[in-house]
């Protein structure tokens, strides 16, 4: 809620003066909490500021349309993920064999990639930090076939172990009736032979 | 060129009375005969009509927008593809020990992909007829799966070893700096671990 000592006006609420940064984070995670809660295609501009109890004009902008604050809040969800792989706990974090390390990610990225799936179709070509987010999974997996002793062309065996994990693939996928356990599963055995651990 | 003898009117040229299967066909050849000479983004509606000897209206009726025309050239183009594999000469076509008939699955479909890349993206949301073509590629390389006696969830497999033909997998791997020589090896040795010829 705003400060109800200062006064807004029409076109330049209070909470704009505060602390940028913080009211940055502050509009982030309400609108993180109000996709999870609601699904992207009900979270409006004006819910994301009411949610965080500032203007509808603050929120515009910090993050000029929609599609710029989807895409923001699809930075700050990856950036979380990211971090849980680099220093988060093992399987997924380091510290555990790299075959489960490997197992842990697939698991864990495909679960990442459905709930970003809605944000990144709404973020649209704003979303072009995506590909930042690939190059941090392309080396990591590259990175556990080449601890797992896999020979052969690893940056080009990692991008075809990343493709079942990427929203086109997917969606193909989901439309061909596989259902999510399944796709865990097919991409186990995948990484199985990929590996040559069968 | 429209006969000479048959005066064309503003707002129904001649040609439109003509046999309007012969008429699509030959649009259709003039159009992927210009996107293979200029490329997709160089073709526009007028160049076609005139290239296949017709009025601009006759087009814009046949394929009501250009992302309609695209998608049609795209249905023609994978249709004549998908011949090749059911009926066309060996490797592709039926004859050929599996292996082989995978080996050479890939390399063309690749081939085809990039050819039909800008296609897709030039049909825009019409080129969905492209969920047949993939249903097409999927049943082949299922069916290919199983004559080489390969065990595992077959369908999902295929759906794996599809992922680095398709047009997102392949924007990725080229913004990634491989060359298409290195995804086609690339490939081959995914196909060799996923069926477990290694």
């Amino acid at each position: 809620m705003p400060d109800p000592l200062l006064l807004p006006m029409a076109d330049q609420p209070p909470v704009e003066r505060a602390d940028a940064a913080r009211n940055r984070e502050a509009l982030l995670c309400a609108a993180r909490r109000l996709v999870e809660e609601r699904g992207v295609g009900c979270v409006t501009m004006e819910a994301v500021a009411a949610a965080a109890g500032v203007g509808k004009g603050t929120v515009f902008r910090r993050f000029e349309s929609r599609e710029g604050l989807m895409a923001a809040v699809l930075d700050f969800s990856e950036t979380a993920w990211q971090a849980s792989v680099i220093s988060g706990p093992p399987p997924l974090g380091p510290g555990a064999d790299p075959w489960d390390r490997l197992l842990a990610f697939g698991r864990s990225r495909l679960e990442t990639t459905l709930l970003h799936a809605d944000l990144i179709r709404a973020a649209g070509a704003t979303g072009s930090r995506a590909a930042g987010a690939y190059s941090f999974t392309a080396l990591h997996v590259q990175h556990l076939l080449s601890e797992l002793g896999v020979d052969g062309d690893l940056p080009l065996l990692a991008t075809a172990l990343l493709a079942p994990l990427e929203v086109p693939i997917i969606e193909r996928q989901q439309a061909g009736g596989f259902p999510v356990e399944r796709l865990l599963t097919g991409w186990e055995d995948l990484a199985r032979r990929v590996t040559g651990r069968r």
